[in-house]
């Protein structure tokens, strides 16, 4: 199962975006004491949470990709409407909650199956995005990154299936290119620390047959939820998934 | 022997800056025919050529990395004041010329040995950029495909150095960080082809001793002189370096 809790504030003048990880020690705070051990064992973790902001202010997105972190973590946050942050010293009301979900075996099916997958796909990275390979940070990514990154989260989170292998990998490596990218540096504000990382956009091209392309699809469009790269508990590697699934005749990047 | 050579137009109102493989080809109509022989013959040439485009209009920025290629490309344009560009069927006159030229010698040891080098080094790519690892084309940087690149050049062009190692290659990867960027994909165009490409600015941090420092300085340097990557006669590939060299105290990215 795979859930998208979206959380609006009612008032957020004392907010900013390097305070997502004040809002992860809430989260923590609000799920029962024996899943927040468990979470704290280590490996990947079955959720993501960012403080975002749009037009309309900072809001908080949390997903989940597991039942179990759906029930530990978004159901106790639909229980409640206001959470304290405990740095600040301030009880922050919710002003709306929106929550969709997802069988994951109907996700994969739908996205792993698509008629005619458009070969652009655009990411943006719209939190700071960064990974680590052989204990280095890299705060640059490559097609490799990416894909890796998120084969790992998916294989993690999905008992029914692995689609992880050394092949596939390079297989995939070798049929994606960014078609079109913008991207700058910037840094995660964590504990007092800045991580190295970026932001942007790429629309990557996959040259091959179309059940790659639906494979990358559902990659990129699990995501969403999974995040790509290193702490996305924490608020890092959110990633928005743009444009059309269906390859439409003279489409345009 | 290294020389860069500027020539800005009379006009430019028929330029664009998609025709810098005309002006390659034109350069090669203007040196001697024994000498266009052996350019021909592949291996890493000798010689940069771009049209590029300031605040003041075009100009073509000529550079040669040795005194061979500046005995026979820049000196045969320091002696017209004009040249025929056959797809456009037109001639374009010179405005002015400015050339410089130094020793290699010097310019190794000079950039060598920097006192106090500022671990901070700004690249602008001011012409669309790629590099070919393994016959796949790249579009977007790593520090290790910089460094290596630059550090071939620079052992083609020096008889009496070889720096290139696959030793100091990892030394230098491990070392070199892209402390802040902002990157964006762009296409090269060359008869009738687009090359996927990238420009934009990154600001490397070197966190070695010294000399090391002074090495990544020295190859950067010489990398305004022969272009960073792939297909730098027909004119991509064009650094400049900014900043400072030496380490001031407080100094800032």
């Amino acid at each position: 199962m795979l859930s998208k809790l979206e959380i609006h504030f009612k008032e957020d003048n004392e907010l900013h975006s390097n305070m997502g990880s004040l809002f992860h020690g809430a989260l923590i705070e609000n799920i029962p004491n024996d899943y927040a051990t468990k979470l704290h064992q280590g490996g990947l973790k079955p959720f993501t949470q960012s403080l975002l902001k749009n037009d309309e202010g900072f809001y908080w997105e949390i997903t989940t990709t597991t039942k179990e972190s759906y029930q530990n973590i978004v159901e106790p946050l639909l229980r409640i409407n206001s959470i304290y942050i405990k740095k600040i010293n301030k009880e922050i009301e919710f002003k709306k909650k929106a929550v969709e979900t997802i069988s994951k075996d109907d996700f994969i099916r739908e996205k792993l199956f698509l008629k005619n997958p458009n070969k652009y796909i655009t990411l943006e990275f719209i939190s700071p995005t960064a990974f680590k390979s052989q204990d280095i940070y890299l705060n640059i990514p490559t097609s490799r990154l990416i894909i890796q990154s998120l084969l790992n989260k998916l294989d993690a989170y999905s008992d029914n299936y692995e689609f992880h292998s050394a092949e596939l990998i390079e297989n995939l490596e070798n049929i994606i290119f960014f078609a079109n990218y913008k991207l700058f540096s910037t840094n995660f504000h964590v504990e007092g620390q800045k991580i190295p990382s970026y932001r942007g956009e790429i629309t990557i091209s996959v040259n091959g047959p179309p059940h790659l392309v639906s494979l990358v699809h559902l990659l990129i469009s699990f995501g969403e939820y999974s995040g790509v790269g290193m702490k996305t508990s924490l608020g890092m590697g959110k990633i928005r998934k743009k444009g059309s699934e269906q390859w439409i005749p003279k489409n345009t990047m």
